[in-house]
């Protein structure tokens, strides 16, 4: 497999230089390490979920997170307007489709958000992005079913489930797992940074999408090399910040502080040396 | 008094070993916490708020938590809809009346939740539980009123009011405070686990309710055993939080961490060996 | 300039003694943070923004916080029918516009809210300030501008601001910033505690807020000075979390923690001596 020649160090440095505002609608139960890890990666988070505040919000950012973790018919109202707003800007959306698959209501509304345009990234697990591909999965709840895990051996077949979503959308379509992949129309990256920590605190996933977005928004004209630099990034602080919790003997609040630590400790020479990207389709 | 004889370490593994899923609508203030001890005692959280969501996500849930700490109509609306489900699918629906007494809609909205069946626990402080077992109390806000603080001299007492309520609904009501208590109609515990440094953070209580659910959800047979088990448990993790801290000099919020840390790293031996729980009634 | 005469210690102790309940309606994304600080100084947090319940809860309160940080139609509804009941009560009421200047809602939903009376304190970053004081401003989203830091130089032009909008609406106006700014129509202190640390966390400003209302319930007789003190307080716990942070290399997460420590740790005496206040107009 071919090593990516992804601009890192650029792309990292230009998100700090850019201080890319991020107007986030959001979960409410992460929504403070969302708006943490937007600051520590070198943008800045606005939170409005309002339909009568949104068009104005969005307007003096950059770029909008649709996150649909805890969706109410007021906030998907909030959701619409943001992302008609962002689309009549040619801000990019990126939209976080959480618990896809577990319920009538998230699926529709993911595919609702999807299909009205403008999502330039859907970042989700395997489950939720098999949910908006297929319109089935096996979704436990709002992490990945054990079946879904993305493996050495299922690797093609999953990065097909992206592809095909990306071809149907044009947005890129990236998903977090033990192993990442991010996909467009035509090339697929895996990213192997992160680690098994992650997977034990609340948020892991939600604050990926918000560095995702700044990662976009600093970076508009290479889409899916940006993703996979939020991606490689974030894994890589999920790396050292597990160092520190094992030498310390931390459990996972710590934990999940010390990940967002990491991201704001990072610099562009370690990424640039531990992104662990392969070109694999 | 009696030493109680608890299966605290068959309980702690089932926790572990069938990581139970738990659909929770609580407050806004203390949401992230309790999504982080959820995925520390061993369980897997879902939040989800909204009347049209519910119903599917409580279907793949195995539980319910019912904290009324920031209710509006819109919410209370969805936790009915969503313990009709839980009542339809016998899953446990624990009941945090944060504030009962405080303000009528939230006594009212607590009693209602609590009179529609279904509910296996209510987790309160004393002054809550007062003001739903006798439509009165002396709640200060969140907190329990100086006077409704369990004591050697009053526990007797306290412990009569969890009873009424326990025998007039048949939930399992249970109270922290310096001194736990936990009835059903028959008997009473008291857990002398814990430490004051967990008043002096928000969300120490909304944490238990959340890990109660867990407990009662993957030990469904001994619901009395489950509840006391998860409040030995949590008390216990308190204060090795606190011994901790004390040890690094940190303040509140590093203490709040340090608590749910202190639960994703217990183990049943530990449990075991810790537990102070005595059956008084 | 001529060193102020504030009873810091005094002010300080008054906070501890009498726990002032202050009830809060105020934003999803930091309330966690409110509620922890709360504690941490003092008092003593209640969150309650559903209008059926919010006349209950003022009226066991002793002030209340409004921060229109993630407004919606329905909690701007709550923030009116508590203030009501605050003014009543003669409660103070401690206004956080943030956002104003960034959208219409957001400044029509502050001006609205400081029109009505009542209002003891605005705590805003100074575009907001300024937003409010000449319904023009060049706020970048929730931060302030950067050609509205006030510095050495443009201090007395930054002053006239506050006082002009303390003379109108009888409020104490409070900005802060690298310097912090706190005005009555007679008198300005510039507040020299704090560090640059406090603006790459989110909920720098929220928490000052919570804090400024503790101060203000527990000291009503001499509000300039109490918020004054509040913000010198908050500022030296911003400067010792900071040190700390830097000792043990931390990234902003657990500053933001080491913050709210650091309130929970202070003393008087510290206090006392590390207040660093001028009287400037």
């Amino acid at each position: 497999m071919a090593q990516a020649s992804i601009a890192y160090a650029d792309m990292f440095a230009r998100v700090h230089e850019r201080t890319p505002l991020v107007h986030c609608i959001t979960n409410y139960v992460t929504v403070h390490d969302v708006a943490n890890v937007l600051i520590a990666c070198g943008g800045s988070p606005i939170m409005s979920d309002e339909a009568l505040d949104v068009p104005d919000i969005q307007a003096i950012c950059g770029g909008l997170v649709l996150n649909i973790g805890t969706l109410n018919v007021r906030t998907i109202a909030g959701m619409g307007a943001a992302a008609e707003k962002a689309r009549e800007l040619a801000h990019p959306i990126v939209l976080d489709p959480v618990g896809a698959g577990a319920s009538a209501l998230r699926t529709k509304t993911a595919s609702q958000l999807l299909e009205a345009g403008g999502v330039a990234c859907v970042r989700g697990n395997v489950s939720e992005v098999k949910a908006l591909a297929s319109g089935s999965s096996t979704t436990r709840g709002v992490d990945a079913a054990a079946g879904d895990a993305v493996t050495e051996q299922n690797l093609a077949e999953m990065a097909g489930y992206l592809q095909s979503l990306a071809a149907a959308t044009g947005a890129v379509v990236a998903a977090s797992g033990a192993i990442d992949l991010v996909s467009d129309a035509e090339r697929t990256y895996a990213v192997r940074n992160g680690h098994p920590r992650m997977a034990g605190i609340t948020g892991s996933g939600c604050m990926l999408t918000g560095v995702t977005a700044a990662y976009l928004v600093a970076n508009p004209d290479r889409p899916l090399d940006a993703v996979t630099c939020a991606f490689a990034m974030y894994g890589l602080a999920g790396e050292r910040a597990a160092e520190r919790a094992e030498r310390e003997g931390v459990g996972n609040a710590t934990y999940s502080n010390y990940l967002v630590d990491a991201v704001s400790l990072m610099d562009a020479s370690t990424l640039e040396a531990g992104a662990r990207v392969e070109l694999v389709g």
